[in-house]
């Protein structure tokens, strides 16, 4: 094996063999990290030159080079190759740790994506999530909690929570609610999976959903034995005019996920008209309906007609997504069944639903929620500027509200660019992942970028990597490899 | 309408008309009681008095009253006839208690069933749940916890509890488990909720389950699309001779529920042959494994065969069904079936896992169980002597471990025994609605009396309305109703 490396004198002493070769590869390079017989902060040579020294193919040292990077054991960053991580995953820091170091890689029980830089969409800052609150509203709630919310509990959920609920969504979100109508679920995707049984219960078949979402939400409703059928999809936002004999019809009215608009009042009548009209169901996901920047909050669908929307939302986006609480406001006649089609019992622990209810009453969820704002319009502010003024060729939409916004790229360019993301160590997703599978209109290429995610002292790191990651003005995009040792 | 009341002077005023003359006399009733024109402490005329004051049948009486005691406006004694509660429901008193008053009627938002003494199974003594330590607990896995504990989660729940409970469940109840192979759930019931989805995808109709237990689980089961098939049962435990091509079968082997015995060895045997034979799947239901209390507790079936057998275990006994936290040991193969069944996402927080975690590995859960296993037994022992002075015609069984007893009655005579019962406002359950509807064998009159539910304070006097409300000697049930005024 010749010695053409990156840091002179270094033998990696590897031979892949075998028909999986990039395994073969990946596996050897692991197991040197892991026995530190490669010490962090080593440079490892470029995949060009170590593909000629092992005689492979470039693109296997590449992917097994990008595969360790996803894993943690490499990094890589553009200008300076691909060297093994300062801190690699290892066994006993399995967890104890409170933070996820200033840089470097996270520590986990087992070696799995945790790049450097987080801009996926959907998850709050959660270094911010406020434990000294937290703790003293589980300390009072547990002072004050009759025995009896020890027990198996109402399927609803919790009385104090739903009281503590029904006065907050009617203050800040214009909901109409009132205990009676609230179950409490664990996570807005368990309430779907409640909706879905409750609707196939009914003999509905079909639920509309928008062009672009959350697949996952696709697939329970799938689970559940009913078939998504998206809506049309423009600057107004999704289209109800294709809406007929539907079940039901999922919608983010206040902010598209992931697009980011908000739904046109004409259109937030019609779909209503057509609950009225037909029977069916709206059902409206307010995942973030808390952070909105510049003006007054757009007010729940659910308030113009509560018989005939269910209101859905969560703490995973005001608070934290491992809390899994979330609630559902229900037309009157709907509560029942959607009990049953809850399994007949509370599935939330009685301890969190009352520290909420108690964060809810004491103004700590206010004053909370109005600090992560600021937060994160500050956030949305740095991201916009520095848009601007490195990457003026691509266009940010949706950023009124919300932890995210979308880069629209060139036609074409998405992959090149998520590959390049990758090459700067930077977790992003693209919309393509976004879009439902039968949605009418083409494809966009654009990223999807949560801005809620980092830390604070991660965020302007990202931001760097990001910007390196976009396309040229000329639509190519920076397919950035490591650059070959000197 | 006659003047013969118990308390000269008042007059109910009361004029229930139309057909349904019942519910007519019983909204009568709670309405005067709610408004206070009939004040706390009030007696009431007998039940024969009223009716013959009325023109209406004794019994439209009787059971109006009985209505209005399990609702909690009226308390009924032998020997004190019918009052009006002390304290009956209102809407003020909804919650911020934080204990159940020492005497009388729990206050509780909505009027239901909240008798004076509970010895219904399946609930630990709620007032006993470790405040103090839990919310020690709760402060250190706060303080410790890293930040992704606040991201969506492992679907199989938090590594530090799975790890916690591997550990734990290896000590203490001969469990083979490693994190890996443990999925939280919240409840059993969720449990076999998975569980069930699992076997319908893996293409099973049927589970065999024991001719006594949960009706509630056998409905979760159906819900899943799986019918179930009760194996008969007789003095050495559920029988599995008759166990063929079932997908999987349903048992209690260490603390049969309800009957409370334990599967003889041949029998547990038996059951991992048959599991091994067919492929079929043992579903273990450990439900209070930890309380044993006059030898070594059994070791779990999954012991036997772990990769046949799935454990479950859960918290609701030994700490508090309000927490919504159990777990099942899954053989290796089941593992990624069951977190996709269980919808992929984890649904328990994150914060009461660490905490469960904590309060494991810290040894306060062992503390605890310890104190409790004391507490149970000393009121099991005082539960048997009691029975043994004041109803020795009455058999107890299945005393050696758990939180209630099988105590068996003379043919024919459990509906009158639990009218006594209600009599003496007493909640408890007959062995009948615990008889699956096509077990083989003759159904059997007894009572099954929980022991753990009722707070220290009021277990005597649980224990006396039990006494009062059995059968005499000659196997006629004293269903008393309440004495007439003086």
């Amino acid at each position: 094996m010749a010695k053409s490396w990156a840091t002179p004198g270094v033998d990696l002493h590897l031979e892949p063999t075998g028909p999986r070769v990039r395994r073969g590869l990946t596996d050897a390079l692991r197991e040197a990290v892991r026995t530190g017989r490669l010490s962090p902060g080593t440079r490892l040579p470029s995949s060009r030159a170590l593909a000629a020294d092992l005689g492979i193919a470039r693109n296997t040292v590449a992917d097994a080079y990008a595969d360790l990077v996803a894993e943690g054991w490499l990094t890589a960053r553009q200008g300076s190759g691909t060297r093994v991580a300062a801190r690699v995953p290892t066994p006993s820091a399995q967890w104890g740790s409170t933070a996820v170091p200033p840089t470097g890689i996270a520590p986990h029980p087992r070696p799995r994506s945790r790049p450097a830089y987080d801009l996926l969409p959907g998850v709050p800052d959660l270094s911010s999530f406020p434990r000294a609150e937290w703790l003293k509203a589980a300390r009072r709630a547990l002072a004050a909690a009759p025995n009896e919310a020890f027990d198996y509990g109402d399927p609803r959920g919790r009385v104090e929570l739903r009281s503590a609920l029904a006065g907050y969504l009617a203050r800040a979100r214009g909901v109409r609610a009132d205990p009676g109508r609230i179950l409490v679920c664990a996570g807005i995707s368990h309430g779907l999976q409640i909706l879905g049984a409750m609707l196939r219960a009914r003999g509905a078949s079909t639920v509309a959903v928008e062009s672009y979402g959350l697949d996952v939400h696709w697939r329970l409703l799938a689970g559940t034995g009913l078939r998504t059928v998206p809506l049309p999809f423009d600057e107004r936002g999704t289209d109800p005019g294709q809406l007929t004999d539907q079940g039901a019809v999922l919608l983010t009215p206040a902010h598209q996920f992931p697009m980011g608009g908000t739904l046109h009042r004409d259109r937030r009548a019609a779909v209503v008209d057509w609950a009225r009209r037909t029977g069916g169901l709206v059902v409206e996901d307010d995942y973030d309906g808390e952070f909105r920047y510049d003006r007054q909050p757009v007010g729940a669908l659910q308030g113009l007609d509560p018989d005939h929307v269910v209101y859905a939302g969560t703490a995973s986006k005001s608070l934290a997504p491992g809390l899994r609480l979330a609630w559902l406001v229900l037309p009157p006649g709907l509560v029942e069944e959607a009990a049953r089609a809850k399994g007949g019992k509370d599935m939330c622990g009685a301890l969190d639903q009352l520290t909420l209810a108690e964060f809810l009453n004491s103004g700590a969820y206010d004053r909370h929620v109005r600090a992560a704002r600021l937060r994160y319009r500050r956030r949305r502010d740095a991201l916009v500027a520095e848009l601007a003024r490195r990457a003026p060729q691509v266009h940010a939409t949706g950023i009124a509200a919300g932890l995210h916004v979308v880069l629209r790229l060139p036609p074409g360019t998405e992959q090149a660019t998520l590959r390049a993301a990758s090459w700067q160590d930077l977790a992003v997703h693209g919309l393509h992942r976004y879009r439902h599978p039968d949605a009418p209109a083409d494809p966009l290429d654009a990223l999807v970028v949560g801005y809620g995610t980092p830390p604070d002292h991660a965020w302007s790191g990202a931001l760097e990597a990001l910007c390196a990651a976009l396309p040229e003005a000329d639509g190519e995009g920076s397919t950035g490899s490591p650059s070959p040792g000197p």
